[in-house]
């Protein structure tokens, strides 16, 4: 097996198989990782992490796709990272969309690689987090980030990004509740694709409304753009705004949103270091199934119990 | 405002208005909601909660709607939690299927609640536990949990079912791949709704072959039950099976089950215990800032650092 700092090296001179190696440990033993993580992330906090979200049958994948040509046209490299099981690149699509994800693959400036959800319980958020750092630390320009908008680590996910693009198209139904519910105030920008479509001027008036219904103030206000991603109308507009918004950050809130995700994943971390030692300890005690059995009973329940096993063991 | 013992009382006798207070506060407040739970908890433990997850435009409010009317005649009282944005529980939907709904509300041995993911970053899982153990104490002999089946969270909430239904409908196109990556191992039961659309034998020999691709040994094989929700056809043998794998379960697997589940919660509940205390003890030291300083200057990764944090206090 390779060496962590062998991999590590790879990462920062942008070998695709290094990367690869290291975000496959990011996921499956992210405590081994972990000294490999300490050894880029000097090199991290340059890239520009966009977050791509939005409900199935909007056009996610083709849209990115697009997004990604359009930056290699002006010069930038691209990482994107798919945590979404229908997503074509995690190989579960039409063939058609597979071959030309694979196109983009040959092109040593582009990264493209999917999180499996599967045997992660809990642990994707980490492991995107993680990806993002390797894929910044790898000299990536730009990486994108493609969540399927649904349910609240969904959300959780995307909050890696500086810029959160909500995708939606027209004659998906009710889906535009799901944006209403949970991701209206993470968008930064609004994407209205398969704008072809009847409708799509509905779409637009939609999300309008719902951000005039929106009192506060804001320095930013998220704009829609119109795209057919399928003919890549509407990209290059896209881009100029996902530019914009970069911009717009730099000029302050970049700073504070680094803050804030600096201390997120500092308590997360705390909270991993701290609980897991004491966990393995108290489950070794004969008292822990015990008290597990009167859980079952109904006797205590579960947060009362923690208490009480808490105050034994500082007693 | 009414005192926690009375909220308790109120939703041992069923009453609705207590009930509601009690979801509300358990969203909300869930620290302040602890009391009520830990004073409703010896009456729980005896409902059966089955959880219903699938893709959007599966049909799953309808169905649900639909089982409930058929448990009612068969006597038996039923809470449902609707952990979906886009579903019509939560009041975003087309105005028919709204007011089927509140028709069954009016019906006393009915309680219809939609659990907000909006104002609950992360708090969502333990909610929808607490909002279980609520309608269990309140006497409902079946609870259903419905969620959109998409996102590692959604997974983790089912995971308070001890009947798991996935279900799908033909034409959803890709959505069978969400399916076959993430709920096929925790599926007690399969639906193919919409069984009179052209492909419903598709989907369900499609279900078949994934199963067959499964090769553990197993006491239980899931049954695949076609279903035309709006007609209600399919609804009674659905229940019949839901009946069934209950029996099945307390045959013996529900001991375990019952002990996997109250171990789960009481780590998760060591967990918040032990980390709210030290997280607050840390971020009022000085050090606190001066490391989330270094994190963004990429001085420090957020593991080691708080590793390095974590020393110093316990040194």
């Amino acid at each position: 097996m390779q060496k962590i700092e062998e991999i590590a090296k790879g990462v920062l001179t942008g070998d695709k198989k290094s990367i690869a190696r290291a975000i496959t440990m990011a996921e499956n033993t992210p405590e081994e990782a972990q000294s490999l993580i300490a050894a880029v992330y000097p090199h991290t906090g340059k890239a520009h992490v966009i977050g791509l979200t939005g409900p199935g049958g909007s056009g996610k994948s083709t849209l990115i796709e697009k997004m990604v040509r359009e930056y290699r046209q002006r010069g930038k490299t691209v990482g994107v990272i798919a945590v979404d099981p229908t997503s074509p690149f995690t190989g579960g699509a039409f063939l058609g969309d597979r071959i030309r994800m694979q196109e983009l693959t040959t092109d040593n400036g582009v990264f493209i690689r999917s999180m499996a959800t599967r045997n992660n319980p809990g642990g994707i958020a980490k492991a995107t987090r993680d990806a993002v750092k390797i894929l910044d630390a790898s000299g990536k320009d730009v990486i994108i980030v493609e969540t399927v908008g649904a349910g609240q680590s969904e959300v959780e996910i995307i909050k890696v990004a500086q810029t959160v693009i909500v995708i939606h198209a027209p004659g998906l139904g009710d889906e535009i509740q799901a944006i209403k519910a949970g991701l209206m105030e993470i968008a930064d920008i609004f994407v209205v694709n398969k704008a072809d479509r009847e409708n799509a001027d509905k779409a637009v008036v939609d999300i309008q409304a719902m951000l005039q219904l929106d009192n506060k103030e804001k320095a930013w206000t998220p704009p829609i753009i119109k795209t057919i991603a399928l003919t890549s109308e509407g990209v290059p507009q896209l881009i100029e705004k996902i530019e914009e918004h970069w911009q717009f950050l730099q000029r302050g809130l970049l700073h504070k949103r680094s803050l804030e995700k600096a201390e997120a994943e500092l308590v997360e971390a705390i909270k991993d270091k701290v609980t897991s030692s004491i966990i393995e300890k108290l489950k070794r005690e004969k008292c822990f199934e015990e008290i597990l059995r009167r859980i079952v009973e109904r006797e205590i329940d579960p947060v009362s119990a923690a208490e009480k096993l808490l105050n034994q063991m500082f007693e």
